[in-house]
């Protein structure tokens, strides 16, 4: 990897058979020799799409490491279908490439690529790439199924249902302030804003148990907004029951302008579900079989939007609702 | 669409429940509400999946009409389906877009998606919009299915089949030169380098008819070459045999170097495809019912690689086998 030759640019021919037609693991993936690729979906289940994109400047940053700027644009995508309970089977990426990316730059992107696909036991399936006089943009589509009929809708949220979340909450979006404010850094929440973990295993295992569910990707609050509105519901979280991180903790204590902070900012690709009362105990079980913590956060209600609420029950005047990406 | 406030531009919730929900046509697209979409793949069918970018300056020009782009962007992928035999069903979209166009950019944007939606009877099923500080850039997945273990595959050529390509080939090529060197342009030339013509119809025929098939969009030869690589034969074309269209012939003539022109450049997005002999009079009878104009231009030998060959018979010198937009 360090001669000169593999730092020259690689054409477009060149760059898919060195880098991504390792990455075509499975049959319907026609060693990307085709222009498309073919997917059987198992009986009993159907196909669950999805397709995000992530821009350079916008949701990584320049110097974030290939890798995981290439994970990030994978794991965006699996969060997706995580929090709809579908296991992922395969994705497409479409990557408009500026001239400056080397060689080593790219080996280091696709070897981030084909890491996670060994951790979550996907392939590529296909997709372009293109040179880019802008920034570095990489779109991909991924592909899952899920139980005919039992995909996780924003949807089913009823009132006297309870609210949870995955994880902690706000590590990204500190993480993200800290390399703006700093232009650099490490540790635990810059990585938890470089590289999200998809709640793979919780989301399958929540299938037939949540009533509603999305990703933490604008921010807790917003997101359990958009819940709120298509299941036509009030949601009220209590501040004091939003999980934080030890580190997020060390760094901005727990008071309310913490959880505030923590419940408006993004990128945490966490599950914010509800769930019926009658099937809390059975949640309680897959949590603690899944070894991810969920944390029971408030309930829903008959109205419409979503509060936060201190500890006399007021609900917390928020400036904005969560982070854009727009 | 002339108000002060609709050229005002939208926040990213806006812009989906005004431009890109109402081209939600599909059940499964669940209305833009969810971050997925779902779709079931018919009986003794299954799924083919492709996706390409587009890029503002590489594959479409800044002042293009916005309609137009949205239709390229939308139509390389479906010729990408064509090719391969599949019935197109929906699409997800990536939209990167920069700060300065408007909400009258956009209103022609989506009605160019709205149209095509239509003519090709298929409908948005998700996909993201995404600021960004460089050029537009459209990624497009689109799904259809094929005919279970029915897919045209570039490996399937064999020697002694004939070599056919729908259409006419060079017409976008020579729009595009027109339109760098005046600036401006239109006309039947720079209207095909807009707007490409997936040719579904004809590719849904040519299932269990053609033994090998691709789209033209690197040029004619160059995607032979990559039919020839994948299929392992050598394929020889006439270039007296290749299909120019009036208005090309008109400005380039039909001479050898107006040939090479043609099959040199890009962005036909017709079908290249081989036929066994046995097949060629189906074939005639399948080409006077689509009403596409399909011409024998060449033969499959044993070998590797593709020759465009003179009146002489002798293989002509090509400078370059297609565009490259890496």
């Amino acid at each position: 990897m360090t001669s000169r030759r593999s730092e020259r640019r690689p054409g477009e021919f060149e760059l898919i058979s060195r880098y991504f037609s390792p990455l075509a693991k499975t049959r319907g993936a026609l060693r990307l020799l085709d222009d498309v690729a073919l997917f059987r979906v198992p009986a009993r289940r159907e196909l669950v799409v999805t397709a995000d994109a992530i821009v350079e400047g916008v949701h990584f940053l320049r110097d974030d490491p290939p890798a995981s700027i290439a994970q990030k644009a994978l794991r965006v995508n699996l969060s997706d279908l995580a929090a709809k309970g579908a296991r992922p089977a395969g994705y497409l990426v479409c990557l408009a490439l500026p001239a400056d990316r080397s060689a080593r730059w790219l080996g280091e992107f696709a070897g981030g690529l084909a890491r996670d696909q060994r951790r979550f036991a996907i392939s590529l399936l296909g997709g372009d790439t293109s040179k880019t006089p802008g920034p570095l943009t990489i779109a991909i589509a991924a592909l899952g199924t899920v139980q005919r009929g039992k995909l996780i809708s924003r949807g089913g949220a009823r009132a006297g249902d309870l609210v949870f979340v995955s994880g902690a909450i706000g590590d990204a979006g500190a993480g993200l302030e800290m390399l703006k404010s700093r232009g650099s850094g490490k540790g635990p929440l810059v990585r938890r804003y470089r590289l999200p973990t998809p709640r793979l295993s919780l989301g399958m295992k929540l299938v037939g148990i949540a009533s509603a569910a999305i990703d933490v990707s604008d921010g807790l609050i917003a997101d359990l907004g958009h819940v709120a509105r298509v299941s036509g519901v009030h949601i009220a979280v209590a501040a004091a029951q939003v999980p934080l991180s030890h580190a997020f903790r060390k760094q901005f204590g727990t008071g309310e302008r913490a959880v505030l902070r923590a419940a408006t900012s993004g990128d945490d690709y966490e599950i914010a579900f509800t769930c019926p009362r009658s099937k809390a105990a059975k949640l309680a079980s897959i949590a603690r079989s899944s070894g991810i913590a969920v944390t029971e956060i408030g309930s829903v209600m008959k109205g419409s939007g979503v509060t936060l609420r201190g500890a006399d029950g007021r609900a917390l005047r928020l400036a904005r609702a969560g982070y854009t990406h727009f």
